[in-house]
């Protein structure tokens, strides 16, 4: 508590570059800020679709120097950005176990380490989920009224969906190991989890056919599960709608709710979705 | 009808032991009967899995002993407890002849027939039927009424539902009959029946591929199913989301309803259900 | 005309015990007219399961000398109720050119046939279409008023489905023509109306994967159409739904009237759906 | 500048005959203009059949003879259809420029080029596409009410449905990046595009089963995919359910709105929707 405190102290008399680093790099209101946020929003879209065509065999063996160089190229500006988001808060602690901070560094550091462990860049695939961050990038205020609606209303419709889901499973679980005592192991119901497997895959009317019954009677099953899937994909639906009916006549209020935040992000543990007006972190209490 | 008083009158002088090992096992109100639920609920999903793995070869032979000492530990457990149910009962016979005494004992008896008729283990599978019983455990509050606005509005739409399913059958025999006469054999259209299993297959979405239409008349049809499947989709999610839609509306006193309730079940018949004042069973009159 | 006229007077002289006949055969509010629909709904069901055992090869080799001792008696009940139901109405050609009257014939004659023209018993297998005689035996009151609501739904949304589904062809042929000149003929795509049997498989989320794309451009079209048919089908279930619910605040009445309707059918023409206190069919106007 | 003035000038000096002419073809007020518009609308569905039986091998080798005379008959006719838009038109570059001016045109052109570049009437599929203009030629009084709700529902979602089909891309890039880190390429996930073409493939539960999980983790991962595609088809259905609640409301007021429209085409910018009262063009603003 002691080291905190001291450790705060030291925050506040930051250089002002750091202040300014850190609206940069955290919030969108300056032009600077806006320009950085682009900036990353592209570099994650390439060094995704970089990893991609890394995973083509045929592109990989003509392309390999080229691809190498442009992953160095993105995997230095990610190491200085890393750098400088540890840098410019007041408790980089928070950034750094935080998810967002633990997905940044799982994707830099992959390309290092493979000059150590030999392999291990496949892990530079985690990178995908960096693209999760770009929903934060595109706080664009037409898209958040909208996102707001559809999360309220999904958020509202929660407990009926995880009540529905558990049906779902349950059933599975019955009708899979039904359908093990009845089908031989030639048709691919070679064990209980394999024949749940199908179950889902049916219920779901996915239906790949790697695996499908052989048997009069195992046919008759899968019929009625076919049925029972077509048929209960109208609850989720209408538990849906209902809620998006609800929160389309309050629709108004949340958007201009939503538009209120700003963009901050609070320069001691990062949390957003602030207030215009709040001087203080609703999270951590220190000045904003 | 003499006998049943007679034997009334015995069970009314049960030890006090009995109703408190009624209490536990049977309902939840007590912090012993919780315990006991949650327990139950544990060592069902134990059991579940349990016969999940074992129905995997690979690992059935690796740790074949450890499963079967597990599976003999669990089986004991079961076999308490199905006793327990019987003797703190006031009228066995209505718990051992109902859906869950049957299950409750099929998923006890295989280990120990297995001894007897090689192979009737296969039956401990029949144990996933004991999953149902889990939504009794689940007592939650929170659950009740969501629960019972799904119930309530997919009972409102079951007559409507039983039509378009009727229909959905109907149609499905006609063009799978038409499907018969105008498909060869080698696309697996060797029987009415499969016809029909193929033709339900097309109409939910679900879509195997183990049995295409080969001809061009054969897949002319078959795309006029697959949009006729796509098109009546719409009606169950209509029915239901309508009903949803009226349900929501009074959402409040149904919950409110759902929570009057408690969780007694009858010490007689161990029917459930009770309002929380009740003094007699709704369903066989005896003193709660 | 002159001939016609001629007829009529000489049907209503008609016995006594035709009239009981039509009344037994055509209408269902006699105890005996009930029982003769509750017999042909059973011997309808019987005959189609008699077909499809037939049709399954193992079955009809081993009981093949009782499924056509059967067949006889089934198609010997068809024939005089379809020789009863001509001579019991008064303009029979009405009745033998009508869709019911056509499927009757045809479900009788195939078996006699058969001793003239090799083969031609698998006309049997249209006997499925009788099936559809079943709704109109089902005239439970219950029934009537959900399904006349469902129907009165349906066929309001019908020139949206309309629309609906003509987008949706348009759609097909373009994407399947596109696909055809994208994929090569390994992958399935071997001509245009192969290719648009494909993307209807795709676009309605049924999936054979019999055709798959193979190329790179092929599987990002494939996506394209994947995630389209995904969100369309929204389409027809936004339609019917609204539709539902207007119909449901309006469904009591709609109800009261379907239930005025009684179930008595023209002796003339065989119409259906009279009012309860009609005198006159509201079709050819001669005396119910 | 200079020069299109001039050439406008020129325009309105155009011969009575040119008037007519473009009534005929850009208009469907006059009979003669309802006459061709059929015409044209037989026309282009003959052409895409035709193009599609040519695609059919067995056909094509066959009636090889008969399929190039219907060929020259249909481009024939579409040159003189084309020369004659640009003609009666008084800017033609705005007509050759247009969507439908290139699909005109390519639909064409490929059977005068077969004779030079061998192989490119395969081009001649293209002219799928003219079966858009379908949509103009239908301009039926009773579609076009129906359909503008239905566009409009679908616009007043489209930001709602953008977010969602976001959305469902990332999960789809994240999930099938991480199944590429678990399933071998034996299974099929031999690239990341690949993976995520699969990925896709399930969530919309279309399931062809080309490619399936082998391994246990995966089918795991696979089987959570289904159920959140199961789960979410909900959202885009809801969606656009209550966008269709809110249009039909307001339903009448947008069928008359649509109804005020005539068919009438500018003259000189082919620009469509024009008021009934309207004198000069919303677009280009000449007279109509």
């Amino acid at each position: 508590m002691n080291y905190n405190r001291q450790h705060l102290a030291d925050q506040v008399k930051t250089a002002k570059w750091k202040k300014k680093l850190h609206e940069i790099i955290y919030e969108a209101d300056t032009p600077m800020g806006k320009w950085f946020d682009l900036t990353l929003f592209f570099v994650i879209i390439l060094s995704v679709i970089l990893v991609m065509l890394e995973s083509v065999k045929e592109i990989d063996t003509e392309y390999h120097d080229l691809l190498l160089i442009l992953e160095w190229i993105i995997t230095i500006f990610f190491t200085i950005e890393y750098i400088a988001r540890i840098v410019t808060i007041r408790k980089p602690q928070r950034y750094i176990f935080s998810f967002y901070g633990i997905i940044d560094l799982l994707s830099t550091i992959p390309l290092y380490l493979s000059y150590l462990i030999a392999g291990s860049q496949v892990f530079l695939a985690l990178r995908a989920f960096r693209l999760l961050r770009i929903f934060r990038i595109l706080k664009l205020v037409k898209f958040i009224g909208e996102a707001s609606q559809l999360k309220a209303a999904l958020k509202a419709s929660r407990t009926k969906i995880a009540v529905f889901i558990y049906v779902v499973l349950i059933l599975s679980v019955i009708m899979g190991t039904v359908m093990y005592l009845i089908e031989d192991d030639a048709a691919g119901f070679t064990s209980i989890p394999r024949s749940i497997y199908w179950t889902i895959v049916t219920l779901t009317t996915v239906g790949y056919g790697d695996i499908a019954p052989q048997t009069t009677v195992g046919q008759f099953i899968a019929t009625v599960i076919m049925i029972l899937g077509y048929g209960i994909i109208a609850v989720p639906t209408g538990i849906v709608t209902v809620e998006f009916n609800k929160q389309s006549g309050k629709g108004k209020s949340v958007v201009n709710q939503a538009v209120d935040l700003n963009t901050q992000a609070c320069p001691s543990c990062a949390t957003e979705g602030h207030k215009d007006g709040a001087k203080f972190c609703y999270s951590c209490g220190s000045d904003l």
